[in-house]
């Protein structure tokens, strides 16, 4: 699989006329190495590809480690008299114009790798589009994600605090041996009202709006879930916000599904494909008729290696929705001071049509 | 305290004739703003300050939460139709010279700006010398990471996965409301010549070493520590290997004290400081004196907001050593096939003198 990507990638060289390429980010790196043990906070490896090296770059913490599991790419050991720019240098030669990942690449390594190349070329890697196996990881995480969130349901009580529940939770997933996708929010009453609250101590109380947002990372693939329940009979209001939140999603899928089926035709490479940014409109201007205030984010978002990844489902996103994309669909509406709702599932586009892979009950739900 | 902080940054900017500066990195955001809720795997936020205007840059996910927490600063909600440029071309006439991080801003995010503003220069923003209240932060992680480690080794048994082990620590310090500084190492015989190897599956069987490095984020402020004990009688081998790298460690902590107090003079600012390289030369030199392989790592780390940040103790560090610093002294010996060995204690430099932070016992240990 590993090796498969790196020739896509060595006929992508040739035909963009690149002799080389420096992939920098983390998760490009895991997606053609199979390596994903490398921290992004820091720059703690490189991948340096042409028609004739394939190189992984990283120091003696994960030289061992690469050498057993990564045998499709030649190990360059940084550290001591050995850097980076000593491979790079005397790869000078041969290479005229070297692709880089201008969204990744600091603009300090920029100035150190332009010393010796002088032409330098944006060179993005999509992984937008999935593969079946990767489809069936991003499954077995929903999957556990799902049953995750139904033991979660089950600690709701009163006196419970935000970072407790995020705890349960999390202490879940952790029993059966696998990551989080990202630290799982928790928001009680008000809070909710923040999209992306600091799960803290707030205490639970009767009658509260309980917003949870979790994901798993299971074989190095994420999960993406939002569900909003209510601890105790919600109010009219509380209800009118959810069923909105609701139609709006179902309305972004119906709008989707009709595009992919009535064909149309948004450029010339896909007949099947829908523009991202008309997907997001859709559910916006739903909540923006029933009188509420526009969704604060994007609808959605690619999800695979990262859980934010391309594409986007924004208003001013450039994206194209295509089969085998995987991505979250999740409006939300909120009230400053009052609560919010936020309602999040992964969906894949396949044959026309979405296929939800997160199977949590998303109908309103009453806690008590 | 953040205000006190923005007046430093405008000094400075002042002094270095700068009219303004952008701050993309999370730790410095959350150094200058005091909020640090933002992810480091997108750009979520932005601080652009001048003599005049002070800007905290986020979307709408955050924007409740950051005019509640952050009131020194001006909250730029962009999102919709007002973009991050928008805001940044608004002050194009007054800017002639703009501060970045070079280290962590992107290429792509360096082509956007530079069509605004023609000058832009290299601001780095040091952290390194604490004040008492983030060294008494540290401490306190370091307390509650040395209860942590006491409760995992008590988990110690055989049969159990290097997972399992890593998870009854984690969820020690997760049970008292404390996140991680970073995912929980835990290696189990030859694993352990992996420096950072990742945590599995392996089970833990008679007479294998145990390398636990671990951390706790307390109140933002991170601890670091790493201890290697024996699962039964070390071997002549294991003793040895254990015995060499505390003896680098206590010539490393030996050197650097007395340094400090020849006031031996490294650069014309300060008398009492010591290169961060020689101290790194020390315990690597003791370590291969004794027919070991050379530490595959930096000696040690500075630490605060992030595990590492700089000084940097290593044989190319330029970093000088000052009162006020706290940092990592970690050797290693790591035998591959074999096992490793590494001993990590934090330690503040305090009036010439390393204080250890760290309290957890490094005396060889054995464990049944």
């Amino acid at each position: 699989m590993f090796e498969k990507r790196i020739k896509d990638l060595r006929k992508r060289l040739l035909k963009e006329k690149l002799d080389g390429v420096l992939i920098s980010s983390v998760s490009n790196i895991s997606y053609l190495s199979g390596f994903s043990n490398f921290s992004k906070d820091e720059r703690e490896a490189y991948l340096f590809i042409g028609q004739d090296f394939e190189y992984i770059i990283t120091d003696g913490r994960y030289s061992e480690a690469v050498k057993k599991q990564v045998t499709h790419l030649t190990l360059f050991e940084r550290g001591g008299e050995k850097s980076t720019e000593d491979l790079l240098k005397k790869h000078k030669k041969e290479i005229k114009t070297l692709g880089i990942e201008e969204d990744n690449l600091t603009v300090s390594e920029h100035k150190l790798i332009k010393k010796h190349f002088k032409n330098l070329k944006h060179f993005p890697i999509s992984r937008s589009i999935k593969t079946n196996d990767e489809i069936e990881k991003i499954e077995r995480a929903c999957k556990l994600g799902d049953e995750a969130f139904k033991y979660g349901l089950a600690q709701i009580k009163s006196g419970i605090t935000e970072k407790e529940l995020a705890f349960e939770i999390e202490n879940f997933v952790k029993k059966n041996g696998v990551e989080l996708s990202f630290p799982t929010i928790v928001a009680f009453g008000a809070n909710s009202s923040v999209p992306h609250h600091q799960t803290g101590n707030t205490v639970l109380e009767n009658n509260q709006i309980v917003l949870i947002d979790m994901g798993v990372k299971l074989d190095n693939y994420c999960s993406d879930m939002t569900r909003t329940v209510f601890f105790g009979k919600p109010t009219e209001k509380q209800r009118h916000i959810y069923e909105t939140a609701l139609e709006a999603q179902q309305k972004a899928v119906e709008f989707l599904e009709k595009s992919m089926k009535s064909g149309k035709q948004v450029n010339k490479f896909a007949a099947n494909a829908v523009k991202a940014s008309e997907v997001d409109g859709v559910a916006r201007k739903h909540i923006i008729t029933k009188g509420f205030p526009s969704i604060p984010h994007s609808l959605g978002h690619g999800i695979g290696l990262e859980v934010h990844e391309s594409p986007h489902l924004s208003p001013k996103s450039k994206d194209i929705l295509k089969e085998g994309m995987v991505f979250s669909i999740e409006p939300g509406i909120y009230l400053e001071g009052f609560g919010g709702v936020r309602i999040e599932d992964l969906f894949v586009l396949e044959n026309g049509k979405l296929r939800c892979l997160t199977h949590s009950n998303s109908s309103l739900k009453i806690v008590y």
